[in-house]
């Protein structure tokens, strides 16, 4: 199988040599390697992408000593394994249709098992694609609905949540169930116009690039630690509804990026930042 | 000569035939037309650039009735006039560097005719190149220093002052003496990472794109209508020093790019933003 | 209603005159107005977005003279109407999902009436749409397949034909009979590795930066005039198979730039050129 | 000292291993390493950096049995040493000006030791800086100067040439005596625009997106293995003149950029491609 190991120690002399070291005793081939060091924070950080005749499990016991000796936090995945996506939304579909069409072509190293949302709008979209749809709407008691999301999820096991365009703040419990597995599109090149209608802010500050952020779902609104981002040159001629329409095209392209990177195990949290081996 | 007549008003029916029979009773031939409008603010904005056998002075008498008529904020240009341009800069040159190279091979639509600094760093670099340079340094009096600076620019009669990484705040009056005719460069994206070190915010926050801002300098920080910007993607490698040597190519092409823009009048500042018309 | 109005003649003084007295005449409001001069080839081109009570038809018949009086090429659209599109697709199928997923969320200014493809791949990607699909394959008579294929695309009457990953090339009379309404996307930064497997080619010369280019289709293979560009960065580390899984985000998003361009009466061509008034 | 080791070789296992063990037998701390496996070609590249206390030969002794058990093409480099560097430069002066500003503010990891031209046009700029300027000009005989410019050059010894927008074809013997330690930049985004006058053929052609590519120079015209490209959107407003003026902005930041990647010994060429391990 092809495995991707991911770790991160304090940075010392011979870690390299030891993982080099692993990788040759497990017979398997590197095809990809990547590494980085944080020198101010004296943090090491590496991922490793090898083929191999060996299963998760036995990586993880082989490797178990190396990491031991080292303080190690890390992981082994079987990159042949697909993960299963929850995606929450709202009334903007253009995320959803274009993680769904992606979806219906195979280009997603996983699998979408369920589309939640708080209105009925993209009812029909979704279920075009054969995916169950659950709407789970707010009836006044805005804790109920939230427990009510959790739960319609965890009927689906998903690995991943995707906030494609999911316009309610969700409370800590929630968060802190998904941490480093929640993955929201803000619509501005955070941290610029966090927040509500960040468009709007965007205009009346006159400025001549515009951008999305995708970040991992963290306590703090929009400051979680950021995946994938990308701008586009605007112009005084952009009003608020077409820096909208144009924004769209930078939040899907964005958003899968971000999910892809995910779902390929390629991205390592440290602090408030990413290091994204790509 | 080649003329540029900007103007701005109330959006309302017959600008745009007013403006071309304007022109057509001049005997111009338009090279180049642009206009803006705003819908949100009920403003018209618009820049002809036309060829004429006229003075500046006579198309300013013979528009003047024309401009009355729909209450325009106006001017004519004769774009054959070189601007006389000042550039301050503290410790950072490369700013400089650029703007004097463009200055010597003639790139520029305008003569720099002084560079004043708080520092003696640049004065070789700077005098190379034939330019004056003028020193004027904080001997413990912040107000004296100012007063100073602003004598020595006033020395050189400039038409625009360039903040060409000035890394000292100055004080209202010295900004409303060159309102709309001074400009800064920010080593950030704004308005992210607006204030101090900016290259240190945007790696503590773990941002994927870098930028850097020209804008017109008000009496609020970093809060002036932005002229140009620009973004470069960046990574977990890019740590705070790499950062700001990447960022360094990025503010000199925006600088130049914004102090082009406004030597060839294709700005027009309304509220706190610019349409550029380029 | 809102109207456009597109013309393009030799230069002289006195269009735009005429042209802003012709809106005034009508009672119209200009909301948009763009012009081009191309001094080398004395060209003036010119879109005029504006208000109007007033039919297409009535607006052709009192433009009409003025047209007449500099010998233009004109045109007259109602930005109300919806144009038909047809869209021909082979194996690929991202850029035929994208357009799809805009078509179901209300984004496009037209409507998809019909997708014609030489395989039955994408039946049931289309047909979710509620879109008809009509496979058209080639029985070993190309010629037949041609004629087979322009049949139903007759059958919808469509106004634009989209070639959407349509990897076929298609004959002169087919190109004629769609001449400035048959859009194609080619998957790499045009004139660089125009024909067959660019990804391939761009991977050989070991470029840093790819492309993807939206052009009206003309009889000369990856000549025609080029609406709409977009590119992005690669390394080493692409092959070719990661440059056409990064590729296909950007032609996905050029090929809907250059439809809707196409669709907001915003392309003017001259020549091998294109003036886009966006 | 801080060291550079590069290395290409047929991949197979256990390389990474060998290399991490030989640094730290060297008692060397990596501080940054990458590495590359072309499948296609099965071929392993590999760039080390690290802090070590050592000699460059000392290095190089040690790294020799490992590299011969692989049968390696490697080097090491003390990055400590600063390349000599000789620009060559036609009439078009704004690269020149660039890389003589960056010298001049210490950005450069090297030092440029002497400008030679075929034109007298930047003499002035040139000596400002302090920096020897040669004058080669065409009497008749082009052979005759090409070993004329040869022989300026070899009295400098430097370690790299620029060809700071020198516009003339160097013969193959020329070409030889500097493979791999030339660099050029071309005013276009190649392959696109290869040979003369790239920016009128951009116009001509129409394209919506500019670039320019710096590369290594070898016998075949702008054939050589690419180090930088960037690109610029453009519009049908941009004639060749304008083309022109904005590509050289490019230009200057692609050539500095890749002489940057060179001197940091960040480039192994491989075929007609680099990697860029930066």
């Amino acid at each position: 199988m092809r495995a991707a190991l991911l770790l991160r120690c304090v940075d010392r002399p011979g870690i390299v040599a030891a993982v080099g070291a692993f990788v040759e005793r497990t017979g398997g081939n590197i095809v990809e390697a990547d590494q980085h060091t944080d020198a101010a924070a004296g943090l090491f950080l590496q991922r490793v992408e090898f083929d191999v005749d060996a299963t998760a499990a036995e990586l993880r016991r082989s490797f178990a000593p190396v990491a031991a000796r080292f303080g190690m936090d890390w992981a082994v995945h079987d990159l042949g394994e697909r993960d299963r996506i929850a995606l929450l939304v709202s009334r903007q579909g253009h995320c959803l249709a274009d993680l769904l069409g992606r979806g219906a072509l195979g280009e997603l190293a996983g699998e979408i098992v369920v589309v939640a949302s708080n209105h009925e709008t993209h009812r029909a979209l979704t279920e075009r694609f054969g995916v169950p749809f659950r709407h789970v709407p707010d009836r006044g008691d805005r804790a109920a609905q939230e427990r009510e999301l959790a739960a319609a999820l965890d009927g689906f096991a998903p690995d991943v949540v995707v906030l494609a365009r999911y316009m309610r703040i969700l409370p800590p419990w929630f968060v802190a169930r998904w941490r480093g597995r929640m993955i929201n599109i803000h619509h501005s090149f955070l941290p610029s116009f966090a927040g509500a209608r960040p468009y709007l802010q965007a205009h009346e500050r006159g400025v001549k690039v515009i951008g999305a952020t995708a970040h991992y779902v963290t306590e703090e609104l929009d400051e979680g630690p950021i995946i994938a981002q990308q701008v586009m040159p605007v112009s005084h001629r952009d009003d608020p509804g077409r820096l909208e329409r144009r924004g769209r095209d930078l939040e899907a392209v964005v958003l899968a990026e971000a999910l892809r990177l995910h779902l390929e195990h390629r991205v390592i949290v440290y602090g408030r930042r990413t290091a994204v081996f790509d």
